[in-house]
């Protein structure tokens, strides 16, 4: 199976700019890739990063390397939704393919086995996200194509039935989190296996968990050193 | 195994206040009730509703006789915390014995046999929520107690570690939503199954999806006519 990491090399993760500096930002996607990469790769898979720009994985990411011989970068600067649609099955190659966002910090080989693993008869299989996001997925039919702009999931449904594909769906609490707003990272610190890079480097950059009025957030103890 | 379903019979769901007025709140809250109690007696069970005050299930509830006749209520006033352990597996009686949330308005019989039949060699099994919390467990030994207040899925952690009990952790987005915050509601209407009870509610309620800047809400349509 082909596993694509599409990845956004330049100015990730926007939505965390009430807690982290760009320079952060950057450095947390960084890791948060290197973790699915990770993940990936011991699952049995030789991973191919689709990056907006350049991007340099031996120097950018801290992986051994047995991950970094495992891991090819392409660099495809258009929408997501073109840039997955061009490496889906096709009439001339209809071997299966996934696609994983690179911000899944949750990830496990585990979790990504029964992805792969799930439905061989489905021709679709979605590992939603919160908010109808589509964080993972399996496609091994060439008349299925992705739309990831609005409610995704639901067009993935709509898409497959359109085109008579079966689709099945994989209830996974660690693919379903994709870490986008700041009260998501509660979820890298209280998940994330604690030798992977995305918890060590938000605690590295002084994130804590905090426990008030018996709900539980993240803290920022340290002050940010990168601007 | 025992299933127990604490629910909060007065005043539930205070954290949807900015869109459900108190008595939308209870209906809706009365919703998911009845769809995680069918769930739990398709999965073959016959649960038990812990609930804060008097509840008459009947009158409130829209499920069927079969439902009806596998439900029981007792009327516990303490705090969660309280009320559960009290249920949990003793000495004198360690069948083992599940709490289930009564706001996980994803739960299928299917996501909930998953739940029931993990790790049959684990002492406690949970299925986390989003923040640290503690959704739906399993405890098998008598040794466990539980402790809701604050991060307590990872409470619960600490307390089977000290006391040398085995603990494992089910991956599910089903049983890791509950729905407590209005953004949540869009999962109801994502997920939700068609003919469930909160999905009805919410869409007579005049809830639907909305779709802006590529990301899903709810949006509310019809005006409220319960105060």
């Amino acid at each position: 199976m082909h596993v694509v990491v599409p990845f956004a090399a330049t100015e990730p993760k926007t939505r965390l700019e009430s807690v982290l500096s760009p320079v952060e930002r950057s450095a947390v996607a960084r890791a948060m890739l290197a973790d699915v990469l990770c993940a990936v790769v011991e699952a049995g898979h030789e991973p191919t990063v689709v990056a907006t720009a350049p991007f340099d994985l031996e120097a950018e990411l801290t992986v051994d390397d047995r991950v970094l011989e495992s891991v090819s970068v392409v660099v495809d600067d258009r929408p997501l939704t073109e840039a997955v649609n061009d490496r889906l099955p096709s009439a001339e190659d209809d071997d299966p393919v996934a696609v994983v966002m690179a911000d899944l910090a949750l990830t496990t080989p585990e979790t990504l086995e029964a992805l792969f693993a799930h439905g061989d008869d489905a021709e679709v299989t979605i590992a939603p996200g919160r908010g109808g996001g589509t964080n993972a997925l399996v496609v091994r039919h060439p008349a299925f194509r992705v739309d990831y702009h609005g409610a995704s999931y639901l067009d993935h449904c709509a898409i497959a039935r359109e085109r008579g594909l079966r689709l099945e769906t994989v209830d996974s609490f660690r693919l379903g989190t994709d870490i986008d707003e700041p009260e998501d990272l509660v979820e890298v610190l209280i998940h994330g296996n604690e030798t992977n890079c995305a918890p060590t480097r938000l605690r590295e950059l002084g994130f804590e968990l905090e426990t008030q009025d018996g709900r539980v957030g993240v803290v920022r103890v340290g002050e940010s050193t990168q601007s």
